[in-house]
């Protein structure tokens, strides 16, 4: 309710701002017996990390988690999980002759129309730095999910409108292996290169770009999901949307679908050796808001980063004036490469706390 | 948690499937002291009732509701506002043949994999009658919203391919008045024609068409919205994509964004009378997961009528074979023209909840 | 949140005034699968009904209960339950001359000063009336805990300080029995006719009488109850402190553990067939807030009935001077004999919720 | 739902056990621009803190609080503040011999249990350190609510049978002073001698005492409290009951009401200058599960500290047979003192949700 939890039983609590003494997540509601380590967490807190190639900001964050408390000799306790991340190279100063004039596309004056106050340091709480606390909580429900066979990848489908072709049928592993090869995190090696130049085109001329990022579920089991408001796609739908930058989530053919013809968009429905299986997968694996058993399909339309060294309008709050800003500082030139973790992470979180509520599903 | 509620603060939680006794909504945590009546609900179910026109399913629901509670000499009283609606014209023998036989594209096999039972009458809990208590909920919601000045509106901007112009800057009661208008809400009356024509086409051949609706909610004040968890947007994302058939949300220029630039895409800030003003509304009226003042701009893409008369290969669970249903029984070729009504409810419950949960943000 | 709900994935919304059109209930969360009827419903309300004695209110109200959804051949489907009972014999006139005047020990002051509007019709949302919605969900939660082996009873320990003694080790069975021989359900039959004797002196009085009521879950296995703020004798204590004129929550020796020492108030633990044993139960059944295995043990202080004939000062708010009335109408003399079924449903929606928890503790 | 976090809209969430890293908490939900210090939260955690005085244990914990996020120039933003304190003195290796060896009247039975595992040292998450992480918290909770006049404070009122008088009306400012002047907080200086000699008698015969605390609110408005189920009491009982140690909550006359008629329970109701007033207070300030404007009374019956030196009886799980076991190490003789600070973090809580709740209840 208050807005920095998420999730039922499985649920993380985040706190942190990107100039403050740091970031860290509490975890509530894993459950006992979990084999869990900092080493888990830090590698995909280093997937995340800033400054990790060329295209990214070049900011170093060392991001080194520590696990405070829920971990007894190796394995979770039921208790929850505190993990703290200290801010490091947090230069304030860049910001300071924006205390009083909102960035475009950023959310300095909401906030100040929210609350009335507003730390204007590098974002604040409204600054990608938050997603450091999503990505270790989500580390922690992957490895729930592996218990149960269930994988989440994502990668970059396409940026700045370059779009990479994903063959049918891929295999999980080939998936991660292939995005994790360059740095645009695209499976398809040869559109990743255009991509990079793309951005170095645009990196040159002061400017961003957006781009589209994919996640898939491999191995979850046909239930997951609690109607009529909490089903699958609208939680994942929440998650996803919540992350900073996403303008548009889609599930299975998404937007396509709305020019499809019933008899296009209906998944067949074959015999299988577990449960059915589908000729198709248009829906995405979420049929009326439950999982299918199919591999779950989330598409994210991720926007070009708002902190470009342009010049652009906006208003002086203490004077009241019209103003033109350039913002400096050291910004990503495009979000969906490094998003990729966090909407991962997202969609972990989604389905853990899924998981366990099924179990209380029959009797 | 238990997935039939909905809203923190201004809550409503419903009940009831397409062939038991009727349907249902309790909406909670509504403040004292508003003018509420029969009447204001009934209007707005009448806009979701089935036979309402020549494009949608024959069936007759007079869908009279009855308040059982909560309201006191015309007014609300802060306690909870019971809502229902009975059942009526509901044939349930022409499900019989379906029994076992999950429809594709239907919530059928994965209601039976989460609960291990299913009542198969009409869909049950999963029909979109359901939403019947989201519209009689939704319309209290409004009564609040209006009580505010803000007011939510929605339209059908495509359907089966063919795709609506709204002029930019049209003003909200044109725009409803418009909608309301042809049988397919959509406020340009020449491609209100060509959508009827394309409807009558695709139900000649069996078949049914996806399309995509817009919600716009008019005079939301900056501030609603609740980082990081529960922004504006992420909750609106949630509160659409569980309506069924809902295959993709997008906020303000949405999947467009992906293939903008930052210097495109960032709205220009403005001095205004009341806070700031955008020179443009790609953000949708949203930044940081808080309402900016601007529009709260919607869109959803709608799959297609699971149901169609044509074949479709399935499963018979009781015997495990692959079998070829046909699905009668009377069915909106198009569900985007009756789903804009549940999609003005969901912003508008969306809406009412944020607007109390300010109330608290500053001291 | 929104204050009309209880629970967490076994949850109960409540809604419906004392002279409004009816009652009622929505169960969320129930397991698919489970076995339920009217009756099984109607049984419990007819314990909690009016007019069941000659010491209770004189009203008749024949409370009986639809199930409105949920349900499917006899069985649980995991969908909402709905339950209504209409009201019947509710005369509201008896108020008129107490709209402005609150009466002392009622909640009528407060509703004004929290809504600034009420229902002052009997009472309202704050008339005991609306147990009915909590009897009612308290029984599906009684169905769904037996089927654990789960039994949970109740009974009036004292009424106008006359005080039942309970042998120990009594079986479960006999103490429902003994309980449900007579009017004030208490199950020492000596005690009673006492209890019923000084009932009926205070009622010629113009007066009312306090008492206490025990509640005992047995075959409650150990595990139950979620450190640190959702502990299960938290839960209980919020569960039965919520039910109108209860005064006191004691788990186990309660407030006579305040004079015992560490000696003699822990329970010496016991090897056991299944988990430990305890030597004795000052502990309630509960340590660190988890259930031990041992019988859960609540005793709740219920003040006497607020309703009085005799004269009573209070203010008068339309003119904020000083009367005194006198409260006519058909009211207990005491609560606490038809409070047992309230608070065993209570005791029983704690331990469902929690019982359903537990699924999700470990791996 | 995870059970590590209290409250709606002003919500903690907690962490830490008693040998871990430390022990924290994050506060959501509190409303922006109030002035906040590691000052104003020390000084509570000071009140708290073991080795104060004579009668409390000897470890020495110095409890230095760090406020990690939230507050900018002083103030608070409306985002999470995050809140540490590092365990210092933890000798872990005195409870090896306990790990499979539960303590009478201590969680360790019941976490094993529910989790299958358990972090033995010194009680791990269900230590008495965990209230660390409420006084924190309740230290915020404590500065919004003195912003609107209302302050909580807390007393022993008897402890190993000895029973403080506290005279009718006493202002709140010689309330706290008096119980403040003396190691077993209790405001009447004679009886605190007498308390402190009972205590100094059952250590030195290697046992413990119980005892009872009361915590009252002043300046609390009328019309906090969420009916049916979120009623301020109930809401203050859960809260209370779930500190460890208590078992019996009372509000107002508490058990005594049992014993009352009518006509002596029921508060006169006085015209007032603002609102009512009340003859006297039975009620405890609360009516219908609202505040009435009356001081808020709430009482807890705290059993005697668990762990005494003297031989008693358990079960070693590793052989299954029955043993005996002293326990070691350096424990408070008696909780009530100690709990006071916990005590009224905890009101303080529920009062500030409460609080924030009331602003949406009216339109």
């Amino acid at each position: 309710m208050a807005g920095n939890s998420f999730g039922t039983i499985f649920r993380i609590t985040t706190w942190g701002e990107s100039h403050g003494q740091g970031v860290g997540v509490v975890v509530d509601g894993c459950p006992a017996g979990l084999a869990l380590s900092e080493e888990d967490v830090q590698r995909e807190l280093d997937r995340r990390r800033p400054g990790q190639s060329s295209i990214s900001t070049p900011r170093k964050e060392e991001d080194l988690v520590e696990i405070l408390s829920g971990i007894f000799e190796g394995k979770t306790t039921g208790t929850p999980i505190s993990m703290l991340v200290w801010n490091k190279d947090a230069k304030s100063s860049a910001y300071d002759a924006l205390r009083d004039r909102p960035r475009p596309g950023h959310a300095d004056w909401p906030y100040i129309a929210r609350y009335g106050i507003r730390d204007h340091r590098g974002g604040g709480r409204s600054s990608g730095r938050e997603t450091v606390s999503r990505v270790a909580g989500g580390a922690v429900a992957k490895k729930l999910l592996a218990e149960s066979g269930i994988a989440v990848v994502g990668y970059v489908r396409e940026l700045g409108g370059v779009r990479a072709s994903i063959p049918e049928g891929v295999d999980i592993s080939s998936l991660r292996d292939e995005a994790e090869k360059n740095p645009v995190r695209c499976p398809d090696q040869n559109v990743a290169e255009e991509m990079i130049r793309v951005l170095d085109r645009a990196r040159s001329a002061g400017d961003s770009l957006g781009g589209v990022a994919e996640v898939v579920a491999f191995g979850v089991p046909p239930g997951l999901g609690e109607p009529v408001f909490e089903k699958l796609d609208a939680d994942l739908a929440r998650a996803l949307m919540g992350i900073g930058a996403v303008k548009a989530v889609e599930i299975g053919a998404g937007v396509d679908s709305a020019g499809m013809k019933g008899s296009e968009m209906n998944d067949p429905i074959l015999p299988g050796t577990e449960g059915l299986k589908f000729a198709t997968n248009n829906a995405g694996g979420i049929l009326g808001g439950i999982s299918t058993g199919a591999p779950i399909l989330c598409r994210i339309s991720v926007k070009p980063t708002p902190s470009i060294s342009r010049p652009q309008r906006t208003v002086d709050l203490s004077t009241g004036e019209a103003v033109e800003i350039e913002i400096k500082g050291r910004h990503d030139p495009s979000i969906p490469p490094r998003i990729v973790p966090v909407a991962e992470s997202m969609v972990a979180l989604v389905l853990a706390d899924h998981l366990l509520r099924l179990r209380a599903a029959k009797i």
